[in-house]
């Protein structure tokens, strides 16, 4: 037992937005070691299929039971949409994604009871959001936007330029319109836009970071099921360690631009073997 | 060898990028049967490495194999410049790509001997435009620009939009400002953009579509290799067929606003199991 509160936890996402979800965890609950894995040689999930994103999603997980993970998060919108719940059947370890997280503040968040989600054209379209948020509460309004060219932007480095300014306020005229008082950022790259997302939308609607839920979330789950690691950092030479399935120095210089430290190593596998 | 003749052309690309070399083939060599395979599952390419763009075609081209093609066009820049003279090697049926037919064309067209390139970041850092250009006269000078926001902005529909113009003018600011007189639209999707890039770079420059030429190299490939298809179209009953890894009625929707007919029927296969 106490073998397995010191494993590690798997995070998995299509790419480098998971990452945003990491630091989360490593901020809100430091003694956990993380496997990270991003699917770079195939990224992105959220312009693909459910059943393409679901097979994607078994061979990442079969990958990161091989590093003996004691618990998996799907740090990737797309996959929490259409994967989560078909894969929590097949497994014995704990699994949360990022979309329940979200969807639950969201829900406490509101006060006019209007919720916007903006995400890529799969989480949209697959209205989970919607799912959620109506489980806590059924009178509640969820609207959607599929914003596709967000995360181009996020990769181009355009943070606060004004394409993406221009970009941005097209994409959330009609959810303004429509009085959103809550905003759901449901894609792992969008809060590297936070700012320029804040000035559009303005002081008085409150903008939702679901991996900031879900990592306080992750850590209620370890507490609840015994698993909290009691090391402090000082016991594991290598507490993080980044796998990806392509362009691993790439990763690795995008890690340390968000990262609060810098990753010394990230090993590339053959995903397609898993 | 007649059943040879009546053998389709095997096109590949990325997604659907490679329907604007199709449809020059379909335009310029009518009598020619084409397999399509757009590789939608693992969509870009231009942003991965040259292993895993290796990898992917190998696959794609074992199952246009099975597909008993005659000849096969590597309908995608990426895909031309990182695996093409590798797997030419491999193959006992000829295969040309984008790249060389739309850099001899350059090198013609070029009066002052600068020729801008634009593409993907895996066209661009690959100097793969400017080695077969300078091959063709060591004199020019290639200039070489990534465009990554081009293809979202393409699938996003914003083909004339004030934000594709900015976008565009900031990308190709630097190689106006150097002088080129030509610029090749070295991924399959920029010739959508054209009447843009048009406006931008003015009536001066020279605008190189490597589709058109590829289908050009093609015909004259097939008349000295006695590959001619000397069928017209009366005898063919599924003439051009279309398979992809994902997305199979998105992919159709897609073709039909861009080919000059109906595609009834697209087909999705599992590309790994290749």
């Amino acid at each position: 037992m106490e073998k397995k509160c010191e494993a590690p936890i798997g995070v998995f996402d299509s790419g480098v937005g998971g990452l945003t979800v990491a630091r989360e965890i490593m901020r809100n609950i430091p003694n956990e070691r993380i496997v990270y894995f991003g699917d770079t040689a195939r990224v992105p999930y959220g312009s693909k299929s459910k059943n393409t994103v679901l097979r994607y999603s078994r061979q990442i997980i079969r990958f990161l039971r091989t590093q003996e993970v004691k618990a998996i998060v799907v740090a990737c919108n797309t996959a929490s949409a259409y994967a989560l719940e078909e894969i929590r059947k097949e497994l014995d370890i704990p699994i949360i994604g990022v979309v329940r997280p979200g969807a639950r503040v969201a829900a406490e968040a509101t006060r006019n009871g209007r919720i916007g989600v903006i995400g890529t054209e799969a989480t949209v379209s697959s209205g989970i959001y919607s799912q959620f948020i109506r489980e806590q509460n059924p009178k509640l309004q969820v609207l959607g936007k599929a914003c596709p060219l967000f995360v181009p932007l996020v990769e181009e480095g355009w943070l606060k330029d004004p394409v993406t300014v221009e970009v941005a306020s097209r994409y959330l005229r009609e959810l303004m319109e429509q009085g959103i008082d809550t905003l759901i950022m449901g894609c792992t790259h969008y809060p590297l836009l936070r700012s320029t997302l804040r000035d559009i939308v303005g002081e008085d609607v409150t903008l939702v970071n679901p991996a900031y839920e879900t990592a306080r979330e992750l850590g209620e789950l370890l507490k609840r099921e015994h698993l909290e690691n009691p090391c402090s950092g000082d016991c594991e030479a290598e507490r993080y360690q980044f796998f990806v399935s392509d362009l691993a120095e790439k990763f690795r210089q995008f890690a340390n631009s968000i990262l609060p430290f810098d990753v010394n190593r990230t090993r590339q596998i053959n995903i397609e073997e898993y």
